[in-house]
């Protein structure tokens, strides 16, 4: 039972893509990733996913439209909706999501972490 | 679909103790708060609670420590533990629980909001 820095936490790994968990309740873990680059189009088939961005901006692609997200904002991608985060500089990011979401989804390749590690 | 912009929800109201919905994913609520004196003495049996500081700082009293918590950190607090937010300055929280919480938990007083608004 200990309070948790976000800006502490995110200076402990520099790695892209690859998200740390942090905290969790209710079966969700909270979990912080950098963004930078494009990631793949993926899908989470019974999970909803929330990205609250802490700092930085990136566009979250879904297949009809683009999300432009800026720090101070957030997105519930809504289960099954296919979506692909594009960050064109760095992104400091906060996940919400249930504890068995895979942060490719539906896609298994070498963007796919299993392990994640707490931080 | 839309994403949410945080400090624009906030402007949107100016009551203490009243949480907004501003968001839902998988049996859970994001609640916006702005806290300002003291709440009461409370417990939610089932349901783990986090609380993420925006803007301000508040403490978080439990029974046995008092947490210090100012913007740019969350707390968790576990089911079953009691505890009362207390700010000395207006502070802006976001919340993130199921949708089944109330507000005030096992208490049930003026305190306590039943209909939640979204905003």
């Amino acid at each position: 039972m200990d309070k948790v820095n976000i800006k502490q936490k995110f200076s402990l790994f520099n790695e892209y893509w690859s998200p740390k968990i942090v905290g969790e309740l209710n079966g969700h873990y909270v979990k912080l990733v950098k963004f930078k680059g494009e990631f793949i189009w993926h899908k989470h088939e019974n999970e909803d996913e929330m990205f609250y961005i802490i700092s930085g901006k990136f566009k979250m692609e879904l297949r009809d439209k683009v999300i432009e997200l800026n720090e101070g904002e957030f997105f519930i991608v809504p289960k099954g909706v296919e979506h692909r985060p594009v960050a064109n500089e760095e992104a400091e990011v906060m996940l919400f999501e249930p504890i068995t979401t895979l942060n490719a989804g539906n896609v298994n390749n070498e963007f796919t972490k299993n392990d994640l590690q707490k931080i």
